[in-house]
């Protein structure tokens, strides 16, 4: 008799390498762990998260670099992944683990055990563990402090642009990305809008910057998920403090403005509520700053006063905790409202 | 502003004690655990696990005890869940926590932390941590011998009874079960319907006997989840034996025969392949037998030779691995086949 799970866990104890031949076969994965551990888990459900008929392979990238994300923010090195999958029958389950499977290796981990269920769509969960590196601090939500100097990872909306180009017809085949011809666009506006659907598609979560916060003295992090307004309010309100930030500074891809402009969005709207920017924003003593080649940027200061402002031409507005909320319903009003595609594709 | 998730997470920072409020609030949680852990992750999905409507606390107390499950077989004592829950605006995700918190207090466990995504149905996502016991060892599924004797840790078949009684209109409301009168059983039957109900909603996960296991010299066991005849195929690959089971001795709840006749199944087909026992089966020494209040059956032996025979009173039977398999096409035609009800409540 064959047997379909059984058959993805003996492929699996083959392709995955001698750990997870060790490690996947029994009710729990069995480890041993010493020290300090950060543990995250993160799905990924078509319709929420992705459009239907995204490659299974691409999803399990997508998947697995938003899950780092989370422990780029807490400084953590990644280790172990466990992965629960459920999906309807015939769909290529495979696909999605040989997706993971390079991104995996790439950061030395080891896929140590899952669940595999049947499904009314494709969806699955991963939960990560990773081990607070040797030297190293936890980066927590709680570590700003007035007078810290706020810091952003890299280009904030163009996630968010590259989601509103798939809902109108962009799509990724085989690494390459088509945009429709009736988007109209340019050939500089292409070349920025594959980079966004890229970007959308397979963000590159920042762990070694992670890392270094946390070899600092003191660092705040926070994993730009559900877009900066809302996510700064977070950091913010985690660490019992307030902020200004400078709109002009906000770091955004080149070309972006004249994009989102062509998506009939207001760029710097999106910049600030996109959501799934996946870069870190981080608070650092003033005076401390990232290296170089992070690309990181200043984009404003942590106050004591518990309020936040965005410091625009026009003079200083009140800026509020607008973003991607799951159980929020007026959240989802309000970008329909909008006139916004109905595929959104939020995270956290 | 009002944001949903936000509520949510203050709320469970509330509401899940001082350990809680100190993981819940960064992008990961953050541990420290020595020593050696167990990890396990299993979802429950609507349509899939559970019908339409089912209460979510329940979901809760089922989601846990499904997941406890694991951790008994390996002989782990629960420490840590992380929930990833998604589900559509509106439904009330506090009732799934609701559902989980005594059960995570009755195990000493804390909730670490989580992912909250909306879903186009309700589906939850929970992994556990759980440590080896002091002087306890893992217990595995490779650790059965030829010569070992077969054990079982309950009642089998009662679970898919209680699914089948569902999928035709039995209902759990607040606390009680309701069998439809069109069912038409007699009293005594309404009780042992009922019971079912209870059974397949909340299994009662053997963790004692888990633990049990692990003090032993030697012990070998796996969750019963997707039926005996497939998950003790799964132990006894795992070991490279085989077994002989005696049919007669497979432990089925008083009342059961008939029961499962009532609904037009046969007693020893849903024993074997109904699944979702959430008991233990384990293979122990000849000679070494677990003490009486674990109410554990003695139910065959394993065997040198590779092949897995049912011993019947009309003599020995080869015993296939059918049961549920998440994977595979033929598995659900077969059962479709038969006439069975579309609602299928499957889960490993």
């Amino acid at each position: 008799v064959v047997s379909g799970e059984r058959d993805l866990v003996a492929w699996l104890r083959r392709s995955f390498g001698p750990t997870t031949r060790e490690l996947v076969g029994d009710d729990a994965a069995l480890l041993t762990l010493r020290g300090d551990w950060a543990l995250t888990t993160d799905s990924q459900i078509e319709g929420v998260h992705f459009p239907a008929g995204l490659s299974p392979r691409l999803l399990g990238q997508r998947l697995l670099a938003v899950n780092l994300s989370d422990l780029a923010a807490v400084g953590a090195r990644p280790a172990y992944a466990l992965l629960a999958l459920s999906a309807p029958r015939g769909w290529p389950a495979r696909e999605l683990l040989r997706g993971l499977r390079p991104g995996l290796r790439r950061h030395g981990m080891v896929l140590a055990g899952g669940d595999v269920a049947s499904g009314p769509v494709p969806g699955a969960t991963l939960t990560l563990l990773g081990r607070r590196p040797p030297r190293g601090r936890w980066v927590r939500r709680t570590g700003a402090r007035a007078g810290d100097r706020l810091w952003v990872g890299g280009f904030l909306g163009e996630s968010a642009a590259g989601q509103r180009l798939m809902a109108r017809g962009a799509r990724w085949e085989a690494g390459r990305v088509t945009i429709p011809a009736q988007l109209d666009l340019e050939r500089a506006e292409l070349a920025t809008a594959r980079r966004a659907v890229r970007r959308h598609l397979l963000p590159e979560p920042q762990l070694e910057l992670g890392e270094w916060l946390g070899k600092r003295r003191r660092a705040a992090a926070i994993d730009l998920s559900d877009g900066f307004a809302l996510d700064l309010h977070r950091l913010l309100e985690a660490s019992g403090v307030g902020a200004e930030v400078v709109a002009d500074a906000l770091p955004t891809a080149p070309g972006f403005p004249n994009l989102a402009s062509r998506l009939g969005e207001e760029p710097l709207e999106l910049a600030l509520g996109g959501g799934e920017d996946y870069v870190l924003l981080f608070a650092l003593p003033e005076g401390v700053a990232p290296p170089a080649f992070f690309d990181a940027t200043e984009v404003g200061r942590v106050t004591r006063r518990r309020e936040v402002a965005l410091l625009t031409r026009h003079g200083p507005r009140p800026l509020p905790p607008t973003g991607w909320d799951h159980l929020e319903e007026s959240t989802l009003e309000l970008h329909e409202g909008r006139g916004r595609p109905s595929l959104r594709s939020p995270s956290r």
